[in-house]
């Protein structure tokens, strides 16, 4: 199944990352969902960098879940694949699998459900079409194969 | 539904929950969550406070969910509705609505899945039976009434 | 030196705030530092509440310091203790002292050093005249008269 | 001045960093601050990685100071420069320029002064010889050569 997310996204775990329990804080992963996110947008949309390119984020979530498989703790190298697994026109899904280096463990599981829109206007938008494509073109033949949901829970 | 949720914690929306668009970021909410959870152990629980009250959580999460139905902004003043909706021997979930008070909206619903831990032997343990007694007393006849996860999506 | 601070806001150490050695980390005192001085704009500055009321914070923190004076714990009710020390034609500064509730210790002193500034614009402002005035009033004769730097340390 | 600092730690801002008004938030330095330290005893003092080098960091921030030159914003590649500027039987001082690569720019100084601790036994303790001498041959000649606060502000 990971042969289907083609991104990843190296997150090395700091202090600020544990929590009085030593592990990382449940909040946290959405942080690296988040981060793997504009880091998928950034490489497969191929959009520019820099501050203007915060546009390009102008989404909202609408839904999140993560499933969290074993702790991981200061220090620990992860890599996030992510992968977009559908695309509509105002809406689209990532789903996450992060790996943690060291033993190859599978750390967490999650998606989330977006809907790109126009904060000025306050209303969704469609997805921007050269996003779009260059998303389409990126992910090929996986984008829509796998539901998958039930798998990644 | 609502009256199903015997415990509130109060939030008001402060500058640093707000991202780049001046909304409450996504992963916030899982923040506002945890801050539930404890309030309600604290109250349902009818734990101790302070600094050793701290072992009373000693709990993983193992799955975590948030559907985002509102933009919450600046200042606004959240009421974190919670219910433990199931307590079994080593597991038990809790169930959240987030509602407004300035327009009664709901801004957002989300359930967690948590198993009870030892962190120093890193293992799952048994709930500890004083606080499932005092938690089932406080939910009352609403314990495992409901199991509504498609309703809260 | 306390009474010179007028104004007050009341926090509780939330299990966020804690960090790996389960005392509130070095870097939460500056959110701390942040949430009083805008309660403090709030309500010394009489500002409406609300969403639009952010555009009365567009400020740039110049310096900022805090002396950690004894650790504060999960759970602790904080009080910070804030002023206007100076108040001058686009620039201002506050101090601060944090005090713990169950002992009454002071857990930590500081000062923000600000200016006004105009994010559109990308350049410093003035201090919009109406806040100043009841900034000016509300410190009344306290303002201007301790510089109290090295105390404070 | 630049070239006492010895040891460097690379930060891309990440869209958590930056609050409201679109640039890092004040508070996010001293995070930034926190991970240089972090990385500056792996790397100057030798220590090994892993979980279990949490023990390495034991210390309680006794001061933090920043003075913020120019704001970051969302992608900006930032150096975090840190010098050792003295080391005593338990307590020393880190000094911090913040770098942006994009244009050279001088973002922040700052420093942290900081105690050896027990958590444990809640009380200072003499700073690890083997990480003292290592971090002595590190920063060799430079160390206490320059007290530079006025400079750094």
């Amino acid at each position: 199944m990971e042969n289907l997310f083609k991104h990843k996204t190296e997150i090395k775990v700091q202090f600020e990352d544990i929590d009085a329990f030593k592990v990382v804080n449940n909040c946290k992963y959405f942080n690296f969902f988040e981060r793997a996110r504009i880091d998928y947008i950034r490489t497969a949309g191929t959009v520019n960098n820099g501050e203007d390119s915060i546009e390009n984020y102008e989404c909202a979530v609408v839904e999140n879940y993560c499933s969290y498989k074993k702790p991981a703790v200061f220090d620990d190298d992860l890599t996030i694949l992510i992968r977009m697994s559908f695309v509509k026109r105002t809406s689209l899904q990532f789903q996450y699998i992060i790996k943690r280096y060291r033993d190859n463990a599978v750390i967490a599981t999650g998606y989330s459900n977006l809907v790109w829109v126009s904060l000025k206007e306050k209303k969704t938008k469609v997805f921007p079409p050269a996003l779009k494509k260059a998303v389409i073109d990126f992910e090929a033949d996986s984008l829509g194969t796998m539901t998958g949901m039930p798998d990644l829970r």
